[in-house]
């Protein structure tokens, strides 16, 4: 028997999430039917982050155990010849069998991505959130320094969740605009409550077209509800960019 | 009557190209039936370039005219209420009743993405062409140098075209590989012979896998043989991203 960790890629737009849904097609799904096919005995995923319907990955983790003799690095290209294009395992290693992708300390980096123009760029539909009004990036740098460090998030968290200690860190908060319009928030931090960084894109945005000024933020982490934070952006444009174990 | 000037934004992984083929959907084909919708009088575009199968475009230009008496800038917004997601009108302005999209002097840039990974990446894997082997940038470098100027690109043409005239002028032709390892190259020009953006890619990949040796670039331009140019690199990577009209 051995533990095998793979780091998976995936555009999300055509999935109902990561995790398994009777009657839906999910990323988990997916992965336990092809390593199952593959393996030749009943696998299941472990994954590290149960990413929501329509949110893209480039660095989720998910592991499982095997009796199968094939060599763990060796399984990544197997796999990756089941698997439909729009998931692609990049890397499979053998790890400790007591390795858990949700019981170690771990540094994830996501990134939200805003097409601000006047009119939308088709090649860029799939991956990102399309703003028409334009955006004050100045302001929003501003309310991203508010955000950044370690505080009680309970105002970006959705009330659908049971988690009580709301307390996180982020260590950067960054926000940048391309040539081509395309904002990108990068945000990395230890930890994110549910739809935390949805509802901090969703925040910043107001704050880019003004409903909000970039001093509320402490207000609003202060005031610790969901109500007070802006609106949840859209799931298209987020993207699990990577999972940093540091033991 | 007047004529509009469009500027065309498309993913055209899902059209036959441009160009109007019976029984076939392609991007001249939406175009004139939304706008004969739009304005109640049968329209038929003229476009500047007549991009290939799965080629996507930010900026391809087309003119048509109309009776209509909407004003030529308002045409944008609500042509694009017709459009499918995957096309994307970015203006609609009034230019000269005798101004032709493919008779006035033109700089045009195009982008051939390549994704260099050993795996790929599901995010990207519409608007770039995958390659697995590693690319030496350098190598690609010195070969785009080579091929920057003004030369009879003849070997650098589909043997499928009638055009004599085969002398063209890059103007630059510049290669970058990002921390994602996408290789872009991007190339300007005053004009680009049928598929000569994707042999150049195709040329500059076998560069990239030793295949070709930079100064062989010379030899191969002087041929003026098709065959001796490297394999014309797959729709997908290619990008039209602007055409400056300079009149």
């Amino acid at each position: 028997m051995k533990r095998v960790r793979l780091v998976v890629a995936y555009d999300g737009t055509h999935y109902h999430g990561w995790q398994i849904q009777p009657g839906r097609v999910t990323i988990e799904s997916e992965l336990n039917e092809k390593l199952t096919m593959l393996l030749g005995e009943p696998i299941q995923v472990i994954g590290a982050s149960r990413t929501d319907s329509g949110v893209h990955a480039r660095g989720n983790v998910a592991v499982f155990d095997t009796e199968h003799r094939m060599p763990a690095d060796k399984i990544c290209l197997a796999l990756n010849q089941r698997l439909p294009e729009d998931i692609r395992v990049q890397s499979s290693e053998e790890v400790a069998a007591d390795w858990h992708p949700r019981k170690h300390r771990c540094i994830k980096t996501y990134e939200y991505k805003i097409m601000n123009r006047r009119i939308e760029m088709p090649t860029q539909r799939f991956y990102s959130h399309f703003c028409y009004f334009h955006l004050d990036l100045d302001q929003m740098c501003r309310a991203a320094d508010i955000l950044t460090g370690e505080h009680d998030f309970k105002s970006f968290c959705s009330v659908h969740t049971q988690v009580t200690d709301t307390v996180r860190t982020i260590y950067s908060l960054d926000i940048r605009r391309d040539e081509e319009d395309m904002i990108t928030i990068r945000v990395t931090g230890n930890g994110f409550l549910y739809n935390m960084v949805r509802i901090i894109a969703g925040t910043l945005i107001a704050v880019g077209m003004g409903q909000i000024r970039p001093g509320e933020m402490e207000q609003i982490l202060e005031a610790r509800e969901r109500r007070r934070a802006g609106p949840t952006a859209p799931a298209r444009g987020l993207t699990l960019i990577e999972m940093k174990y540091v033991d």
